[in-house]
């Protein structure tokens, strides 16, 4: 089906919607938190009566977005349409599409993952969109809504949050022209980037000194780890690896990067990285994980150590391999 | 003088040259790169014979900038005009600005930084252009020289360095115009941040977490200092912060940033950077350095713990003093 056909069974699907509920992934990102604001805000415009939910509490990093305080994380209102924003199948809703009412009401998925797994009465995917908030811009331009600068605002966050600044390689001159568009609009691009890329938790900062001091590159596989105890004593809350494994791609010896995060649970977190050219992809299959070729993650049975020899020997492998090739 | 009055009088400057001298200042960066291939790229389809110099070699990680190959580091061929490119003063063109016959013709001075001399015959600056790339693009439009990929590309190179990929706050819809011109007329911006963003020397990642693991972040102040010693264990061959001050001050605790480099003359270099709203270059004035209130530096001597202590007290007295008011 042409994108412009879903564009119009999307829009046929809102039209005699009086109050839909919209929703995004669980651990929210910039894009899931914009592209929920924006569309709200423009169903809000139409006239509509739109909740906003996420499974999970908004993280305090996303306060200067427009709209974010109206999102609940129970839904109590009775709702006429799902709206699924950013997310590439129903488990990443979380609770909320647990509710009974939730089958029983038509549902909208709307994503740029290249995984999603259409699982909407009407998909409206594009796995070309740098983000999902680009779709939404296809889909309110459509329907005609008029931009506002906060209904801007939402959705240049979603698009600066996923293409990194546009410094991603999915960064076409449509790209550019939907951020000068919401520029135009009243968005500010130096107000956006300042709450978005140019600021990060303290501790974030304390863990990179932690984690990088422990870094090692070797025939074009960089890595390090991150043990529970490293991040109690940076006292670091999240349960990621706060961007390191990107960061060290970008050593000029590296091809590949992976960084070991281990669990609470005893489980180790892989998140792997690779240059353009290179594939880490097939690695995190190995390992019952996924994702794509630049970017890919698996979880292995720790301890750390085992599970970091496991990976880097199948990955000096994989890397050894591509070289040739 | 308007700026199209600028305009006028520089196309008038290059109109009658056979042989134009181009330079850029001393340690390159990817704006002076950019500015100088793309303006000699620009002269050179208009028929005339330019020279590209710079009296510093040019770093291999321009290797992938159009014409990088033609920018030499001694003139021996005539030439009937300079034009000076991305340098503020006459210092900052290095060994080059000795030769005789450098008084004796022309000087066109192309360039953004608000402290320029105006040290030329015609001063082409723009202290509201994101880069000298974007004064340049004025110019090739007001003399019509028509755009191929090469071109764009050197200056959107010039672009995406000066504006760390479109996240300064600076970055205006004209710098977005700009850049989505130069994308259509054939640059890749993918490509170009590839290259000039997400790629960085392997020992300059080493010093990063030699440094980090050092920092630290007390009332608004964040620093961290790199002793000689640090710089040589990384293997780390560059005289410079390597980027540190930049992340330093993006936690969320930091108003302020310093990092204080030990220099093998015994002197400390010390990069000074604020957020928004705070003001950095007081407190680089009272210890004779200069520069702008977000990012401002100085040099003191010796030992690396005296400077630490006086700038620090400085800073945190400025610090507190900016926060009440």
């Amino acid at each position: 089906m042409g994108f412009s056909k879903k564009l119009f069974l999307s829009s046929q699907l809102i039209q005699p919607a009086r109050c839909p509920l919209l929703i995004c992934h669980i651990a929210p990102d910039g894009d899931a938190i914009g592209s929920l604001t924006g569309m709200g805000r423009a169903l809000h415009q139409m006239g509509l009566e739109p909740t906003l939910a996420c499974s999970d509490s908004v993280p305090s990093r996303f306060d200067y977005i427009p709209d974010v305080e109206t999102v609940v994380q129970k839904v109590n209102a009775p709702f006429d349409l799902v709206i699924s924003l950013d997310c590439s199948d129903l488990d990443r809703l979380g609770h909320l599409s647990q509710m009974p009412t939730f089958g029983s009401v038509p549902l909208l998925n709307i994503d740029h993952h290249v995984t999603n797994l259409n699982f909407g009465d009407v998909n409206l995917v594009d796995p070309q969109a740098s983000s999902t908030a680009q779709v939404v811009l296809r889909l309110l331009e459509h329907m005609a809504v008029p931009l506002d600068a906060e209904l801007a605002t939402c959705l240049l966050v979603g698009i600066v949050s996923d293409t990194r600044g546009f410094s991603t390689s999915n960064v076409t001159v449509q790209v550019m022209e939907d951020a000068l568009r919401l520029m135009k609009a009243g968005a500010s691009l130096p107000h956006i980037t300042q709450h978005s890329l140019n600021r990060r938790s303290t501790t974030a900062i304390f863990l990179w000194g932690a984690a990088l001091a422990l870094a090692q590159i070797e025939d074009g596989v960089a890595w390090t780890n991150i043990p529970l105890a490293m991040r109690r004593t940076a006292g670091y809350a999240g349960n990621g690896d706060a961007g390191l494994a990107n960061f060290l791609v970008s050593a000029a010896a590296a091809d590949v990067a992976a960084v070991f995060v281990e669990r609470e649970d005893g489980h180790v977190e892989v998140g792997l990285r690779a240059m353009p050219g290179f594939d880490v992809a097939q690695v995190a299959l190995q390992f019952s994980g996924g994702g794509h070729a630049l970017a890919a993650g698996c979880k292995l049975p720790g301890p750390l150590e085992k599970a970091q020899t496991r990976v880097l020997n199948t990955l000096r492998a994989s890397v050894a391999c591509q070289r040739r090739s």
